[in-house]
C-alpha cells in the first residue's frame, strides 16, 4: 500500500483532534476534583498522588511502546493547566472568624497574588496604597492580619507605624531580606509575628509546588492556619531561621543580581551587534542571554533596593572582584594546569548537583528548542 | 450527583489510557511520514507546515475551550519526539557517488553526531583517532570530504598535515573559531574548503532546528550538497563573514564561559552551604545555579582551550572586569540614581530582547516548574 504524503497528514489531523478531545476530558474531570476539593478542604497538589499517577502512566506508556518521558512531559503540562483550574473554583477557608486581612502595598505583584488567593478562600482582604494612611483607622479595624508588602528599602519604616495593632492581630512581612524587618516587628508589634518570604515571581500561574520560607517571630501556634491555608493552595512551606536565610540571599540574590547587572551593563557599553550575537547564539547562550536580558525588562527600582539594601553585599561583591582578578591573572600567565585545578575543585563544591543540573539543563534546552520555530 | 475522589480519579485514569493511546498513534502516523520522506528527500522539518498545523490546532482548541498554549506545548512535545523517530527510517543520500568520508575526532561528542548522521544517510564514514595516523595512507584513500573535528588548540596543526588530499575532496572544519583555522585550510588544501561550526552540543536528539554556522572557503559550488544533505537533517544554515562569527563568540563563549568559571570558583572558594541555597532558590535563582553548576560537569580542557585560544578574549575579560569595578564604585557610593540610568542604558541595549527574553523566561520556568517533584 503506498500513501502519499497528504493522505498521513490528514490522518494525523484527525488524530490530533482526538488529542484535544482528550485533553477536554481530562479538564473536565480535574475541574470537578477541585470542586469535591474546595468542599472537603484538601490541598491542590498532593505530592503522592501526582507520583503515584506518573509512575502507573509510565509504565502503561511503556506497555504500549511509547516513550514513559514523553508521557510524563505531557502529563506534567497538562497538571500546571488542572492546578490553575482548580483555582477557579476557589479554596476552602481555615479560619472563617478572621474578620479581615489588610495587606499593606497589595497593589503591587506580590500582594495582588495573595490578595487574589486570600480573597478566592472567602477571606476579607483590604489593600492599603502609600497614600491611604489617612484611612488607617478604618482600614486596620477588626484586621486579624496585616502583611507588609512593600519595596525593601521601606519595610522597617512601614512596620514602626503599625504599634497600634490590636494584640491577637498577626503581623507579617514578605520582605526578601529577614533578619531585619522581623527584629522591627517584634519590637512594635505584641501580639503573634512572622516573617515569610515567597520564593517566586509576580508572574506565576499557580501557587502549586511554590516555596514560601517562613522565619518564626511570636505565639507561632497563633499562625498555624496560615500555613496551612498556603498549604491549601499547593505551596510548600520551609521553616529557616531570619540568618541562615540573609546569608543564602547574600549569594543567590546580591551577588548574582549584581553580575547580570554588571554584564548587560558591559554588552551595551560595548555595543556588540546584539542581532548578530542572537544569530549565533546556540540553545545554551541562547539561554544565558536571555537570563541576562530579563533583568533589563524589569524594575530597576526592585534591583537597586536588593543590591543596595546591606553592607554585606558590598562585602561579597568586592570578593568576588578580587576572584576575577586572580583567574585574569591565570589567563594572562597561560596557566592551564591551575584553571583545570580550579576547575576541578569547583566541580567537588557543586558535588553530586553537577550532574543533576547537566540533565536538568538538557531537558530545559530541548524544552527551548520545542518552542523554536524557524520563521 | 455527588461523586467522590475516587470516582472522578478513576475516569481520570481512564482518559490518560486514551490519552497515551492517542499519542501511539500519532506516533505511528509520524514513521510513515518519515518514510515517505526519506525516499523522496523532503527535509525532516518544513517550518511552513509546523506553522499551518499549529495555527490549526489553536483554533481547534480554542473552539473547544481548551488553552491554545496548552496544545501547542503538547504538541511541540510531541514533534520533538516524531524527529527522533524519523532519523530510525534514515535519510536520502544526496551525494551516492561520494566514495568517502573520514572524520578526524570522530569519536568525540561532535564527532559521533555527525558519523551517526552520514550513516543514517547512507554514506560510508571513517573515523580518524589521534593514535591512526600511522594508517593515513588507507584511511584517506578515495576520501570525498574530510571534517576535522578536534580541540581547538589542535586543530591548526592537524590540518597541517592533510596537504595530501586529492583536489576534489571537500576539507572542512568544526572548531568553534573560524578565521584562523579557514585560512589555514585554504594554505594547506587546493580543493574545496569550508568552515563549518554547529551551534548546539553533543547532548541533543536531532538536529531538527538546530544552527550551523557556515564560512564560504573554495569552490563552494561543490559543497552545496554537504549544506542541502544537512537541511535534509532538518538543521538551518546560516552564513556569515569568519571574522564577524569570532567577534561574537569571544562576547557569548569566551566572556560567559569566564564569567561562569569565575562565578563558579568563588562560590566554592567562599564555601556557602550549597543544600541551604539550593532549598532557598526561587525557580529563576534554581536556574542561574543550574546554568553555572552544569558547566563544572563537563571536560575543563574544553574551557582551558576555549577562554585561552585567542588574546582578544582576554582584553574582552579585562574590559569587563573594569566594569565590574566601576559597577561596585556605584554601590559604594550608593549612587542609586547612576545605577539606575545605567540599568535603563542597558535596557535600551536590549532592546525589545528584553521583552521577548522575559516571555521565553517565563515559559521556560513553567516547564521547569511543572518538572519539580516535592519528594
Amino acid at each position: 500500500m503506498t500513501l502519499n504524503l497528504d493522505d498521513v497528514r490528514q490522518q494525523i489531523d484527525a488524530v490530533d483532534r482526538e488529542l484535544i478531545e482528550v485533553v477536554r476530558k481530562r479538564l473536565n474531570l480535574v475541574q470537578q476534583v477541585g470542586v469535591i476539593k474546595s468542599k472537603i478542604g484538601t490541598p491542590v497538589y498532593v505530592p503522592e498522588r501526582e507520583k503515584q499517577l506518573l509512575t502507573k502512566r509510565r509504565a502503561e506508556a511503556e506497555a504500549l511502546n511509547v516513550s514513559p518521558d514523553l508521557i510524563e512531559d505531557i502529563l506534567r503540562r497538562l497538571m500546571r493547566e488542572s492546578y490553575t483550574a482548580e483555582h477557579g473554583v476557589g479554596f476552602k477557608c481555615l479560619n472563617p472568624s478572621l474578620k479581615k486581612i489588610v495587606i499593606i502595598g497589595g497593589r503591587g505583584g506580590m500582594g495582588r497574588i495573595f490578595t487574589k488567593f486570600f480573597q478566592l478562600s472567602g477571606y476579607h482582604v483590604e489593600v492599603m496604597g502609600s497614600k491611604d494612611w489617612d484611612k488607617q483607622e478604618t482600614i486596620f479595624k477588626d484586621a486579624g492580619l496585616v502583611i507588609v508588602s512593600v519595596p525593601i528599602d521601606r519595610t522597617e519604616s512601614i512596620i514602626k507605624k503599625l504599634d497600634f495593632l490590636s494584640e491577637d492581630c498577626i503581623l507579617a512581612d514578605f520582605t526578601s531580606t529577614k533578619s531585619k524587618p522581623l527584629a522591627q516587628m517584634l519590637e512594635t508589634h505584641k501580639g503573634p509575628v512572622v516573617g515569610l518570604h515567597p520564593m517566586f515571581g509576580p508572574d506565576i500561574s499557580t501557587l502549586v509546588k511554590q516555596l514560601i520560607i517562613w522565619c518564626e517571630g511570636r505565639f507561632d501556634e497563633k499562625c498555624q492556619w496560615l500555613y496551612e491555608q498556603m498549604q491549601l493552595w499547593g505551596a510548600s512551606l520551609l521553616r529557616i531561621e531570619a540568618s541562615k536565610h540573609d546569608e543564602a540571599m547574600s549569594y543567590i540574590q546580591a551577588l548574582r543580581h549584581f553580575t547580570t547587572f554588571s554584564y548587560g551593563v558591559f554588552l551595551s557599553n560595548e555595543n556588540p551587534d546584539l542581532k548578530n550575537i542572537m544569530d549565533l547564539s546556540s540553545p545554551i547562550y541562547h539561554m544565558e542571554l536571555m537570563m541576562v536580558g530579563r533583568l533589563f525588562a524589569q524594575d530597576p527600582q526592585l534591583y537597586a533596593d536588593i543590591i543596595l539594601s546591606n553592607s554585606h553585599n558590598l562585602e561579597i561583591i568586592e570578593k568576588y572582584r578580587d576572584s576575577i582578578t586572580e583567574a585574569i591573572k591565570l589567563i594572562k600567565n597561560k596557566e592551564r594546569d591551575v584553571f583545570i585545578e580550579e576547575f576541578k575543585n569547583a566541580k567537588s563544591y557543586f558535588g553530586e548537583y553537577a550532574e543533576m543540573f547537566i540533565h536538568e539543563s538538557k531537558n530545559l534546552l530541548a524544552k527551548m528548542h520545542d518552542a523554536k520555530s524557524d520563521e
